[in-house]
């Protein structure tokens, strides 16, 4: 059983405002929730239709699952989850910042990026999407768990880093060509409308991605695919 | 003005089956119809709310736009094309081939790659979700006009193909220590289940991203992501 004020108390955590002000969010799914449970995040609530073998855990109906989930065929459990306590951010490795990443989808493919290649550090502009947001969880499988989010203001966290700092640009150096060092900031852009003016002055190496065909007509790659490519080149050695 | 009867015919081309039936597509928003118009596509209706100074524009209020449109905010202009005939099937340098690829934002992003590293020829199972699919087509910000796609039999294609066919597996070779050919077939596999089994007995080279971090917990990268990773390797050489 759910009571009324727990719905509440939940469906408002889609909310950005909410789940800050409660440093809660939403998992859901058992393989995502389970995820976390294998963590160091901590637990608040688990509502499931089917056992976990959890303390915590309350069994309800797949009728009040659907009131409470934010998917549109809801997967057999949610969980609320603390928003972990922001960590000091390191500066050396690699580390991978987001200039106003705006699509859910794109930061939980970045995030799990991260995760596939190690980098365990991702600093955000204010701007980026809510890493907590429930698309954005449901999106890295998991990944949230092993890399650190920070938010900042991404101008002065670039001005201070004592690291170079790596943005792709069309007129950048052929990545193919260059040498990628173990440590750096590597800034992945906007959308819409890539690196801001502001960010692009921080930005210390331009890099590109060569672009094949004989039409070279495509303006841009996806932001994911970009950080894939960019991510891989880095690591690859 | 728009009639009733233009409506109907519209919308029901949201669907894979009229799509077929009628051979036509949607396509929404400025720069994408645009594409299109300088390409060998035929246009056969453009409905829009501002003028493209083409011969067929109807132009129509914001409000019957709503009526026909695919998209949450609909982006003042809707335009059908006539799907075009199906070309036949090159067999030499790099053609990606999809096995089940589901999802249509995936699907843009693969097809949206392979106009940036400059590969022509995309091969579908039949499985494989339609790239005429409005949100494929939105997707792939014009690289449809530029990439030549294929739905075909993806094992008797396989089977009979002169190149050599590989695949992204955990037990694979390396990639960034193997040399990548100019000519290939490169498998993606479908989004939960990766590349089948009936598909992997036809691949010959099995090769692997490697994987970074401590945890080595990530299970998978997106099917994108991963694609963008390969290319970017068959192409780096």
């Amino acid at each position: 059983m759910i009571s009324k004020n727990q719905i509440k108390n939940i469906t408002r955590l889609k909310q950005k405002k909410y789940r800050q002000q409660d440093g809660l969010f939403i998992a859901e799914g058992r393989k995502v929730i389970e995820e976390f449970l294998n963590s160091t995040f901590k637990l608040v609530d688990l509502f499931t239709t089917e056992t976990f073998d959890v303390d915590q855990e309350v069994i309800i109906s797949e009728n009040d699952l659907k009131k409470i989930s934010c998917l549109t065929t809801p997967n057999k459990a949610l969980a609320v989850f603390k928003i972990p306590e922001d960590l000091s951010l390191q500066s050396d490795g690699l580390i991978l910042a987001l200039d106003s990443v705006r699509d859910p989808g794109n930061l939980g493919t970045i995030i799990r990026l991260c995760d596939w290649f190690g980098v365990d550090q991702l600093v955000c502009s204010q701007e980026t999407v809510d890493c907590y947001n429930p698309k954005v969880v449901q999106a890295t499988m998991g990944s949230l768990t092993r890399v650190a989010i920070h938010y900042v203001d991404l101008e002065s966290y670039l001005q201070k880093v004592d690291l170079p700092v790596f943005g792709a640009f069309m007129e950048g150096k052929d990545v193919y060509k260059s040498k990628m060092p173990k440590s750096g900031v590597l800034v992945l852009g906007n959308e819409a409308n890539g690196i801001s003016k502001a960010i692009e002055v921080c930005v210390t190496d331009k890099i590109s991605i060569p672009r094949f065909g004989a039409l070279q007509a495509t303006e841009s790659l996806n932001v994911a695919t970009a950080g894939a490519i960019l991510l891989s080149e880095f690591r690859r050695g």
